[in-house]
């Protein structure tokens, strides 16, 4: 399952190069990762207030063309694998006017407690794992 | 008492007009209460571990001249006001190299507990009232 | 006239008290205020395409009630003053679940060109002076 | 040659989760670089007011332990590639107080002019590519 949602550059989002700061894109793909767990029943304010957080352990994102301010842009994300406590989400930027790829890129995540130490995610949550496990991939 | 400490501009807090974007100021202005609140022995994450947060009721802020990337800027915070549960903070930022005034500003801060309610402050932790006492103003 | 938009909170907007870091308030504010000009017919980023910039000399924010992680905030924006080389516009920010005021504050701007030098709107760009001056205030 | 800096964890780089929000390394990481040029002779700013830019085509960073509020923070840049037109910094963060490494990763940048095309930096600035290449890797 991909999930699809749109953005607009903000001003501040800008450096002086004139285009999108590389280290935004970040919060971009947040916005993607956020959107796909809401879409599939599980909005992530709601995970942390039953106690699950899912901090970035790895993230990369390679820069094809500048976004700019005033562009649309496409936010697509993925579930790309989930295994053990480790989940990896995909995305993919596209300027909204000319479909132009802007960006892809990853995000791994560990799953851990209020505490940050990290949870049996699988066995204490199992309906949330099984549920994410039927969306991983396409 | 004046608190004084210098910051140098990071290029992501640039926009594409070629000098600091407005709203990060605030984070400056910032870390001038928190080096003035270390200073005088209140270092404000203690402060928030001892379940006493300030957040921001108002801010202001005067622009003079544009910070611009590379440049030093001095920031200088003072405790202006401290009465019933308002604590007012005011700035001055300047450009080292030429001692140029670039803002001015001030923040009001609430006195709060962890879950955001009102702490009557002077009667709570009467300690760190009179401390602060000590230095509003000059 | 006002113009309303909506914008959702970021996970990155918020900071350790839970809330919204104060100073991503005026990134908000940007936002108004682009849509305001963008909804009658002057998008921001071609009036600097033109030449025309409209630098932050004042921005003040009153915060009534914290923004959440996850909710929806509608931003309302006016020109609120146009003289001589100043701008003034007012913003209001609106928790949309249950209409709750969370700040309201303004930013007044100057009228300069890529330089940064003072321009004489009024007289240099008569006709766009005109049409924001038929939408100052209600 | 290795460049460290350091840097205080600002409050509004925090997010909700208490803890240093994941996209903000890269800006930490920005800091490294620029230091690491600087250091060398070749101020970024005074690279960009001359018509280089480089611009970031890759991001990498594995966060290893959550960087806190507070928290003095060490940042070690070395370039690690240089060839062609393609240039790779790479990064270590560690939390001062015990040494504990919070974070590595790495950038790749491009080398453009003002408008963003590629140069072939080694022959155009071949002075600049050759201090460069003296200080790759250790």
């Amino acid at each position: 399952m991909e999930y699809k949602t749109e953005i607009k550059v903000r001003y501040n989002e800008t450096d002086k190069m004139g285009v999108v700061y590389h280290g935004n894109y970040f919060a971009w793909f947040d916005i993607g990762r956020t959107g796909f767990l809401g879409s599939i029943g599980l909005p992530y304010w709601e995970l942390e207030d039953e106690g699950i957080f899912l901090p970035v352990i790895e993230a990369n994102c390679k820069y094809k063309k500048p976004a700019k301010y005033g562009d649309e842009v496409i936010i697509i994300a993925k579930l790309a694998k989930l295994k053990g406590i480790r989940i990896q989400f995909d995305y993919e930027l596209y300027r909204k006017s000319d479909n132009t790829l802007l960006a892809e890129g990853y995000t791994c995540h560990a799953v851990v407690d209020k505490n940050l130490k990290p949870i049996n995610f699988k066995r204490k949550y199992n309906e949330i794992w099984n549920l994410l496990k039927e969306h991983v991939g396409k």
